[in-house]
């Protein structure tokens, strides 16, 4: 039995799965009992030069071609973008082909109702590819701890972003210097605000929850903070504390209310997050029985990323030897209730510089006590050849809306020169 | 439809399993679209108080009825050791039930076996509890790195080993003091033999390597050394060089042939594996297309190791639905061909101390490179208050069987006082 597969783009990723799909051809028909064997190739250009074997009658530039081709079952959608990828997977699944992506921002926006599409044409919908590139997460999420109730999930999903904030944390370089370094080394783009400003991981935050939640929890829902902010100083200023800084999603659930972040956050240099280093991804989780455990690999790359890609196929393929396709899929069973900034509790830590007047500590702390903050660790310090004071504290866990009002009237402090930074704690 | 659960054994695995099952009742079975019901429990001792709200029919001595239990579809053996667990294992599987198991020690003697049987019986057989209790390390095998060849595993398996080396490594302790500490948290039991002397790692480890290369790998054929004669002065010399001492077992393919091996083995302070401490396990592998991955987290306890059996029976619940059970199988594909000492490449670090003599340090390097055994990094240190030097190395990659003979060698060098210590090296 061969089972036929449609690629719809041919980028790196695409590229990969090619290569993978015919290098490891025998090994892969061993397996799951079928031979796996491409059939057509949505490309944009024919004619241009890619360096793979691939018989140019395979190619064509008519998406149609691939989605409606009647010998092809599965249809692996690599274009990226929301349209026109999005209309295509529709009209995948309408002809009942089963749909293989690594597309997170289509996942992320209509990953519901393509579920729910796929399930009407019984045919599956994979997407292991779209987060953290080849580290099979979502399976570990979905079957591995399908048992239990994962109430917490934290991850460096983003290898732009983490390359960057290793570089400044390790090698002492400011934001800018870094992110030229990550573009010259390709692990970020000439624009890299889909990175750096923490869009691209709140997507993969947004599908991560929406899975561990059993909800559909909509991008938009997303608090997103990027890095482009964070400055040299900081980084020095948190290691006096034991902390270091990296762009976290984080997703909780409490009492049946959600709540998904993405922002620079400070964590114990001892937590197993703050190891993972340069463009390397990891997922946290924590469940009620399993305690924590996490997932870590790389998070992009032609054959990482083709490495998820092709098992998904794989999965899909065996699912329709065994004719059990689009019987198995994840459903939303829960409407998402997002928390309100009143429900939301976190730790901050602070900077501000304050001139160096008598009372001025006494009022900032004043301020905190009036919103109910109390403050875990508290350092002082004289800045050079000026007049003026570094203040630098650690709060206890707050209510995020009390916190909003206090920074707003710590402005108001007349000895207070500037709030310097401000960034959420995760011990 | 309700699917029907025996289990073997309820201690306390066992009474995980059905806090779980009784608690996450309602979320399973809106995940699994069946209930999932205890049937009955094969016990020793029915009148045992257990702190667990059971229906005492429920309770059995006698094997036959869960195995033979007419509507029971899944049996779960949780009792641990090889026999009568085997035996029960054999009889589930001859009456077309699909087996749960936590038990390494079958697994690790039998599990090609019982895989064959249970395709015969076309049942189901899953296993993730038996290797890194909560860490959903099988299923990325099998499954989510599907598509790649796995050439390298290094794994933390055991949490016992992991708990003492961290606590000799981070608070200084000597191997017996860490050692008593261990069994008074219950990290350790009374008799530490199988962890320590690193059984219980190999068998993981075999189970492993079978998943990850396609073949029944013998525990026999695991070489073996415990960390029962690993020192605090050890971990001190190595740590000078940047090195942690922790248990490691590796499985590595090559060229069609298989090594693996457990053994106190030096890793870099900052690999991802060095930060795995105390009683955390982690498995660390290494792909042809994927590159580097890591699964994390409690390798051992109640809960976590619940977590996994009970995943396990959602999935065969879930193929028993679908009609699929016993369809899905891993099977060995290849004969495993293990490497001999002249085929094994590795790294070593050695410390010897010798009389503080001219010409001793050149007899040890004219014996290295007699054996084609080139030196990476050494070091010699005088001994406080005796006219001894410390001498430390670390190879290059050499041939495990020239290292054992220049072993020998070395041993006959006049000036040699003792070979204090040797580790493999892992960069």
């Amino acid at each position: 039995m061969k089972i036929k597969i449609g690629l719809l783009g041919l980028g790196t990723v695409g590229g990969g799965v090619h290569k993978l799909l015919s290098g490891r051809k025998e090994a892969i028909a061993r397996q799951i009992g079928s031979e796996l064997e491409i059939e057509k190739i949505l490309v944009r250009d024919i004619a241009k030069a890619r360096g793979l074997d691939i018989p140019p009658q395979l190619l064509t530039t008519d998406y149609r071609e691939v989605v409606n081709h009647p010998e092809i079952d599965i249809v692996v959608e690599l274009m990226g973008g929301i349209e026109p990828a999005y209309q295509y997977i529709r009209a995948a699944l309408q002809n009942k082909k089963s749909v293989v992506t690594a597309n997170k921002d289509v996942i992320a926006d209509y990953g519901v109702r393509l579920h729910r599409l796929a399930a009407e044409y019984e045919a599956d919908l994979c997407y292991e590819a779209s987060v953290a590139g080849g580290i099979p997460v979502l399976r570990g999420l979905v079957q591995g701890l399908a048992s239990d109730e994962i109430y917490k999930i934290m991850g460096i999903v983003n290898g732009t972003t983490n390359y960057i904030m290793t570089q400044m944390t390790e090698a002492g370089l400011d934001y800018q210097t870094a992110l030229k370094q990550a573009q010259v080394l390709g692990f970020a783009e000439p624009d890299p605000t889909n990175d750096v400003e923490g869009l691209d991981a709140a997507r993969k935050m947004a599908i991560l929850a929406s899975l561990a939640f059993s909800a559909g929890i909509k991008m938009e829902t997303v608090k997103v903070k990027g890095i482009s902010q964070v400055t040299a100083e900081d980084i020095q200023a948190v290691k006096e504390f034991g902390y270091v800084i990296k762009l976290i999603g984080v997703a909780k659930q409490e009492n049946g209310k959600v709540e998904v972040s993405v922002e620079p956050t400070l964590l114990r240099d001892s937590h197993p997050l703050a190891t993972v280093k340069n463009e390397f991804n990891a997922i946290y989780l924590y469940g009620h029985a399993v305690g924590q455990t996490m997932f870590y690999g790389p998070g992009a790359g032609e054959m990482p990323t083709a490495t998820a890609v092709v098992s998904d196929i794989m999965e899909v393929a065996r699912n329709k030897k065994l004719g059990v396709g689009g019987k198995g899929l994840w459903q939303p069973t829960a409407q998402p209730v997002m928390k309100t900034a009143d429900e939301i509790e976190a730790k901050y830590f602070l900077r501000v510089v304050v001139k160096d007047e008598i009372g001025v500590l006494n009022k900032i702390t004043e301020v905190f006590s009036g919103h109910q903050i109390s403050i875990e660790n508290i350092l002082q310090k004289l800045e050079k050849n000026q007049n003026q004071a570094n203040i630098i504290l650690v709060t206890h866990r707050l209510i995020q809306s009390n916190f909003e009002q206090a920074l707003l009237e710590l402005q108001k402090i007349p000895g207070l020169v500037d709030i310097r930074s401000c960034y959420k704690v995760e011990d």
